[in-house]
């Protein structure tokens, strides 16, 4: 059985993560989405929220897994038996940053490969950064994240 | 069973394109390394030459099948019921037009999904263009492609 | 009046340029396509041929001038009384020649400056080498191109 | 009237943003410059100051508007009623985040389109944060901001 | 006598700055390695230990002086009496923001040159973030850093 | 004594490339002029020609040699006695492959290493096929190259 791990903060989930992880699907057996603690980036959701949001957002979790992870990626990822990491390309500026863990992580763990995605073009101007920043200042973020963490958005901003 | 379909001119095959093949057949059960026929091109070596190479590169051709294609990807894809097009990636600029290829190809045929594969940082800098170049003035090119490459380059260029 | 000229080889025009068209028709109050007759690139359809597809892509003609050049683009522009150069910009690859032909005819002519426009994200992948290079082969680009562009590629490459 | 909206921090307004204004109002009839409030990126001058040093470092004020907003940009800008936002561009990453920018914008309003210009190609180096470094060290920065401007750095800095 | 500067932060000093620094003494009379004191980059190591480090870490002190500075890097430099600055270069991303410093750095200092050498393609994913985010999760960076760099950083982060 | 190489095809030599020549002996003790005949490119000046140009645009010719080779570049460099190959840079695309080249070469022969240099920033944009292009168009490239490549582009493109 191939596992694809597909890490990543989630603060929140986009729809270009989805789509990410549907396509993530049609290539490994199991996909495991990986929720990282990430106590540096001071994220806006608790780990808990994130994963929340993440099980909301998905329509079938047929073949995925989602969990936290607080150690690091290639450990876990050997733990976890996974053949490949999975990571989501937008632009370059990603790219370069891809490109130097994907070579710092094969080197801590030959055998793991990284896998990159690229999301439908309607999602390659999406993160979750932008997303939080229109939706803080009242703008609508309905066609960028799922119902789900449209509303828990809201919450948060005290904009209901 | 998950196909993929690494395409390209292997003009000739070097140790970088050697690395994506074996990377991919760890994610896919059959990897099919499809040689463009690419007149436009003008390629140093003739489709049969480089199909040759590659399969006199390659260790073992467990799940590996070899062959040429005169048509659109996305066709050529289709017919050989692939999940997924495999590219390997090296630099920002090969990145550009990557993006471009696979947006295309996914609005050419939706289900068809792009896979990046980065080779080893050591052939990061690789490429069949910097190969011929370098063989043609006389360099030595055995570490960047296999001793069959080798031997045809020097005969190609009346080196022996 | 304000006047933005938006020059290149138009071989042929696709969406996208019909798109950074309407743009600058919001901006400027008169356009003005200008087609490169850029004898060194050897262009499929001839200077007449892409200024009758340019006419026939567009609904409206209003505020677009349409007409071949062949002289230095700064000077073209000048005797247009152009206040502005139009340039459409897709990805970073793009970017740098845009930069620095920019900066080039800025130097030729410090009081024409370069204007540069986005396309919708759709046709971020878009350019017409790739469209012929996908009608050549059979594909069907006819979300790409106007319909009449379409019709043109198919007699070109003798598909009807 | 075509209104032109030129938003970001100023903290403090430089050279280049100065040349970029100039070159919209040859494109505009009005350009509002919008400082942005900007509260998480503590600028070292408040939205008063920042206000004062534009108005302080322009020569004329026809045809230009300066004032702070703080909602989302698209709001604003439909309130304005502009027909245009107005971002300066100097190199890649400034490109690939203002290609990220353009596209949100444009999603969040469709008749809201980005006009990018290009400083001359003295201002490529510039920005605000490393004028503030230099500024801070005692370095002289009057060939990259006004006199004005350069003299409020030297107060905030303690070095008169 | 040619005197080049090294600057950086080097918290810590990694496998890929020494790279640098023997390419160095290959072109210089003398290389200084110069510590920026850096305080709101907040580094994890002191001025002092990370000077103790580079110290530690080199073979040979022959042609290189370490100490740290506090002022403006062209002012520090023509007080050195050095000609040029030294830079490594890893990839895109850092061209964009070294080609920005040595722009602004000549237009300080017209006679002080800016010269990149590229390390070893085994470091050109090497940085000192990625080293101490694998040290702080348990990961082995003992390729990746001198010996006595690697001892500190487990000190530092109480793994042994 | 420190010998540095610096190849390219000149064609026609720019400012450019004079300004990269002048800071190269600001480091090396002897900076090799090294003219590739490159036969491929099809170059519009003859070698005698661009070696001529190159020498009538030096103001002094102090510690520099003009030569042209016709061999692989790192063969040139060892039989030279060079100890480092220099590049000129301007934009990242140019980076991308400066940066690949470098890596081979130092592939090719570990004791060459490539030292990059920045042009001033007027000189960011300049490129010999950009001058080329504008003089073959009758525009003014005086300001781009010396006097006397100017005079030999006007007789070569009949503008006298």
């Amino acid at each position: 059985m191939r596992i694809g791990i597909y890490p990543g903060t989630f603060d929140p989930i986009t729809n270009g993560h989805i789509d990410i992880i549907l396509r993530s699907t049609m290539i490994f057996d199991q996909v495991v989405v990986a929720v990282t603690t990430n106590q540096n980036k001071s994220p806006l959701f608790t780990v808990e929220e994130r994963i929340e949001m993440i099980r909301a957002s998905l329509k079938s979790l047929d073949h995925i897994e989602i969990e936290s992870f607080d150690e690091l990626l290639v450990n876990y990822a050997l733990r976890k038996k996974a053949s490949a990491l999975i990571r989501g390309l937008r632009a370059t500026s990603d790219f370069e940053y891809e490109f130097q863990m994907a070579l710092m992580n094969s080197k801590l763990c030959k055998d793991l490969i990284t896998v990159f995605l690229m999301p439908n073009e309607k999602y390659t101007y999406l993160n979750s950064t932008i997303v939080k920043e229109v939706a803080r200042l009242g703008g609508s973020v309905e066609c960028f994240v799922s119902h789900f963490v449209n509303e828990k958005l809201k919450v948060k901003f005290n904009l209901t």
